[in-house]
């Protein structure tokens, strides 16, 4: 462990919940060093919680912890659980699905059940509804110090064991890849699809190409046009949509300087499917 | 001192306020470790800055360092005061009621009032608009790194001249309950309650128990209705009100993944009486 | 350099972005110590980027690295530079006029453009739509831990290059100053003009005096009436408006504990003009 601790949840920073685990954290070891993933993950949203950090947890150093506090189940017999990722990376989460995208992209390569008994915080009373701080926050720093190793976390259980939230896979028939809007960029309003990058050069599509793009959920058809595949937003005019590999080496689509979720109500999840195929002329 | 700051204001994150005072605090000592508390307190909010502190402040070793600027009175007479509370932390802030929570329930050992004529940013300039940075900061993070020792903040006042908000008190009367909304869980509109668990036990309310909650202000019933006293959310179905202990160990009422306070109209202060009892059959 | 890198972006904090540039300085040196400036910054808002950071760079210590990434031409041949300014801070940002402010009131001694065959990101992929992860936070964190020199970053260009938005400059002419509204203080709706507290000893303004303030756009006339020029809020009433001097010895207009943008819908920028004169008796 490298005494680095990012911590994620949905818990807002309007109030002191944050903070409190925060100071847990620094109580187990002042010298720890506390970065913020996000903590405005829609509440008991498991499955963004997945995305980001499958987002940014590559471009860490190995041996780094990262706490996920986005748990609808608090209180039930759902599993608190540290992953350790085949990049050397450790999870501290509830095992109710925001493993999803780790597990699949990365790999897991051990899974530890947290002992209670052990890993949680002296005196933290009664209540059983604030795991983020009592066992997550105390668990992980005592973690990423070396206050315990990954061994003291609890008993390992079967990898088998995680739980996954069902992933759909692009495909590529015909000149024509099929896959669906996996997150928004939120701020900018660009839809990120699960489409790799690899798949648009299986699929011989180039920059500058114009490709046609359709976009619908289970009820309607959101968008039917054509739309420029470009290196960057700067081949395209203000307002104009463009196809762009993302910061994940993954198909996006957006409006330059504009947003294509607000534009055409875009959302997201397994059923809001895109396909994109050449322009027939 | 233990070289930690905690800072807490109403000035949001949107612009340069919050930084200027990290710089100023790095300033003072490269070596200092700042954490946030939460700049999202509602605007001139004294009594939420008060809660604030009072929710996370425990969780911290001791010797840690609070700033809390909500500073209506920014520029009239009102003190600027470092508190010690009896735990050992320490809080800069205004004398304006954000002590009020910590001063009742935690319990402060000394009050000095800072001397501005020495703790004061230098080249600080003519403003007199943002003690945050000029006073709060500066004092914080010399007090936090050991530059000043507490006592050269300025000379002691007496703790009776500490200002505090009006605080009721719950109570319990022949199985009846009466206390008052204190705050909410912003995030998950979750009702806060100054009711502590141990007046839930003399009162002879156990986990499973159905109780008949009503919530009324000044001019009218906003709810009443039964709801069952969980252990966890998980001993409710989504969607069902619950009673359950918070992280504070004090009575909360919430809607199983919804929004109790947006769903009855709840708000705060004490004003909004809570009523719990024992359904008659 | 000092080890301390301060990030602005218009990035929000709600996603993965802001974190991965965290991880990927982490990963330069661990010991790196990261603060927020802002990632609030209106999408795109070049100005705003270029105040905030005007806004409390000078209460850094000397060596101390901001990036600000409000990058609207990213993936154009605009450049990414690095500015030293006169103070000895260092700016890691694009040539886009995020630098405006702090070249025309402070000033920069000198400018490197990045050499992005040496600093950039080791694996960061085809993707050219993240510069803040691959270049700007990988450069930034290796200029503020000593990785690179200053002269390491890339070759030098002449200061003249720098790009600045256009600024107007307030004035005084006969008892009569005239400037414009260049930022709000969003959190209390408080406005900042670019009119200095010189001018206003020039013009013989002192404390107490009632001064007529307009303000208009381009196309109306937003406001006129009277106002106290106030040392502090403390010399006005509850909703009464008053001139203060501001956190950045610049003339502000606000109203005590309520919005003065909001309630005259008063936005910002050079078409933003107000007028200050002694009241005509």
């Amino acid at each position: 462990m490298n005494n680095n601790l990012v911590i994620q949840t949905d818990f807002g920073k309007s109030d002191g919940a944050v903070n409190a685990m925060y100071g847990v954290a620094v109580s187990v070891d002042p010298s720890i060093r506390i970065y913020d993933l996000t903590h405005d993950i829609p509440p008991y949203n498991v499955w963004d919680a997945s995305y980001r950090l499958f987002q940014s947890i590559s471009y860490w150093p190995e041996g780094t912890v990262f706490i996920s506090v986005v748990d609808p189940g608090v209180g039930t017999k759902r599993l608190s659980v540290v992953a350790k990722t085949k990049e050397g990376h450790y999870i501290v989460t509830p095992n109710n699905g925001t493993l999803t995208h780790i597990h699949h992209s990365i790999g897991i390569k051990e899974v530890r059940v947290i002992d209670e008994k052990i890993n949680r915080l002296p005196r933290s009373g009664e209540s059983y509804t604030f795991h983020g701080r009592d066992v997550y926050a105390f668990t992980g720093a005592r973690l990423a110090s070396g206050v315990i190793s990954f061994e003291e976390v609890g008993p390992e259980v079967d990898t088998a064991k995680i739980i996954a939230l069902p992933l759909t896979k692009a495909e590529t028939n015909e000149g024509r890849i099929t896959g669906n809007i996996d997150i928004l960029d939120v701020r900018f309003g660009n839809l990120w699809t699960n489409i790799d990058r690899e798949l648009f050069h299986e699929a011989d599509f180039n920059y500058g190409d114009v490709l046609e793009v359709s976009i619908e959920n289970n009820t309607q058809k959101k968008y039917k046009n054509s739309i420029v595949f470009g290196r960057s937003f700067a081949d395209t005019r203000l307002g104009e949509p463009l196809l762009f590999v993302n910061s994940l080496d993954k198909l996006g689509v957006a409006i330059n300087q504009g947003s294509f979720a607000k534009a055409y109500q875009i959302e997201t999840g397994s059923d809001w499917k895109i396909t994109i195929q050449k322009v027939i002329k």
